[in-house]
């Protein structure tokens, strides 16, 4: 059981995947979920982005309260209409101050949840940062971070699906991961001011083309990496006010119902303040920015005999005080 | 020589940088320059991004009219104000039909520079991609493209600087490239079609911390490719109709005057037709989206001693009907 914070998007998703919502609730994870659907604390801010289902051509800004949702735009119309221009512009607090305002909401049920975030600059992803992962490939964590990319087009939400191009890869893994989203303009940023640069945590599956990643481009993980959704993040950005210890989270991911990663975020091996500092030794981090923490053990290529996503399939993935999202495998 | 198209570029940049102009007239590359200048070829289309002298605060799309250049917005403004939102709209073809209609235009002593393309979805680079960049190397060129990207924020234009963070590493070195703009999505494209969805070709600097690309990243290039700057480009994106036979011009970059790559683009090992069908197998290119499609021999890490940039440099990088611009090297 990842919590009853993440349960309530399983009751979400339910309404509308009710097969899904079965297979999970045989795994006995619905626990809790009526006492947090009446939570609605204004320290509680859960961003996300969604489209009306009677209309699926606009993608608006939102956040949770409880099990409905808040379109920003329809409280003040002089804000930004999506979550990275807010950011940019500097007008999160403005965001937050709308909560305590008793703003209009409608039922989750009335919405499709898409990415919280999209078009970003950059999607930084870190390699081998699971103590229980490098075990799995019987490697010694590395002595500094493994950091590769993924471009921004790959991002799709939880209404998107992960679509195989099977005529160049058969070989497609997964990997959950806690997401750090910067807030603001990094450079040059210490480890003990780190956490003052995020805006807050999201889910995200690092899909991999294992065949591409380790064979097929030099060496190089990029084409792995990096294909046409091959990253899909929901199904909110938990704030950092809100989140608790980052680095004291249960992460999860299920296939079909059946789980295949589990763990704990106090398993990274290079912690999130220090993926900063050295990141923004480097870089300027700009607002919107992603850093994919990386995966714990349990992804398919490790297994015996191995696992790869095929067109039918459907991830689950979860991780404590975020939520879950299921995200489809389709055929490209 | 590179050829008179490309030397009108070192007078225009002379206008404002007399001390570079005075050192590459030395090294006897103004030839021919007059009949250039007076040339104005309706199928000539040089696309550039610049701003005012009088109002640097702003950046404007245009296109060169031998010596001058055409503010596009206000010959139509109904256009997108940037080359990628025009590309994005598909208003390319609006943007060519402007120039047999005698627009105004500005001398470009009055406007200055930058970035033809900003805030594209992929800067996708390609290593060892010269046959004689891989013979400094000893090493026999690679089976297939070795890809690796940067992140669209390390674009900056003949206006900008190449911003060494001095702290971090010692080991900048340089890399002219040319550059395939992809004019129009691109997904699962044959070789035999691939300039149907090439829009022009402009040139970069592959911007390179040796260090952090070698050995401080675990084997993957990101860091050391994409600090911030890592990526000038100019001084104009030239179309597709006006470049002749991308594959066969020369190349050439010096530092401070002194010349250290030249070559010719025939010596690239994966051509940019392959190398555009193999990208859009595995992603989906998007409008704006640049192919650095590899550096020739001379880099400094190569040589003996090795040679790295260091604040006060300049780097001049050229090609053959493309242009030629100077990039300033300063302290981050």
């Amino acid at each position: 059981m990842i919590g009853g914070i993440s349960l309530c998007y399983r009751t979400f998703f339910g309404i509308k995947r009710r097969v899904l919502s079965s297979v999970t609730i045989q795994k006995g994870l619905i626990v809790d979920t009526v006492r947090y659907l009446s939570l609605s604390n204004t320290s509680n801010m859960k961003l996300v982005q969604f489209k009306y289902n009677n209309n699926l051509n606009v993608v608006r800004v939102g956040f949770l309260d409880g099990n409905n949702v808040v379109d920003i735009n329809k409280v003040d119309s002089s804000l930004p209409s999506t979550l990275l221009d807010i950011l940019k512009k500097g007008d999160i607090e403005r965001v937050k101050s709308l909560k305590s305002k008793n703003p209009p909401s409608v039922p989750l049920s009335a919405v499709t949840l898409t990415a919280p975030i999209q078009g970003v600059d950059k999607v930084l992803c870190i390699g081998l940062n699971y103590k229980d992962h490098c075990d799995e490939q019987n490697l010694t964590p590395p002595p500094v971070p493994m950091v590769f990319g993924k471009f921004s087009s790959s991002i799709v939400g939880p209404d998107g699906a992960v679509r195989l191009r099977t005529d160049v890869t058969k070989k497609v893994d997964w990997e959950v991961e806690l997401v750090v989203v910067i807030g603001k303009k990094a450079s040059s940023v210490k480890a003990a001011n780190a956490f003052d640069y995020v805006l807050g945590y999201t889910i995200a599956q690092d899909i991999s083309a294992r065949d591409w990643q380790k064979e097929r481009n030099m060496g190089q993980f990029l084409l792995g990496k990096s294909m046409d959704t091959f990253c899909p993040i929901g199904p909110c950005i938990t704030t950092s006010d809100e989140i608790g210890d980052p680095q004291k989270l249960d992460i999860k991911c299920s296939l079909n119902g059946v789980l295949k990663q589990t763990s704990n975020t106090c398993q990274l091996v290079h912690k999130i303040e220090d993926l900063i500092e050295r990141l923004s030794s480097v870089m300027t981090l700009l607002p919107g920015d992603m850093i994919l923490t990386g995966t714990p053990g349990g992804v398919g290529m490790y297994r015996d005999p191995p696992e790869y996503l095929k067109p039918g399939d459907v991830l689950t993935n979860e991780i404590q005080n975020i939520g879950s999202f299921d995200i489809k495998v389709e055929k490209f």
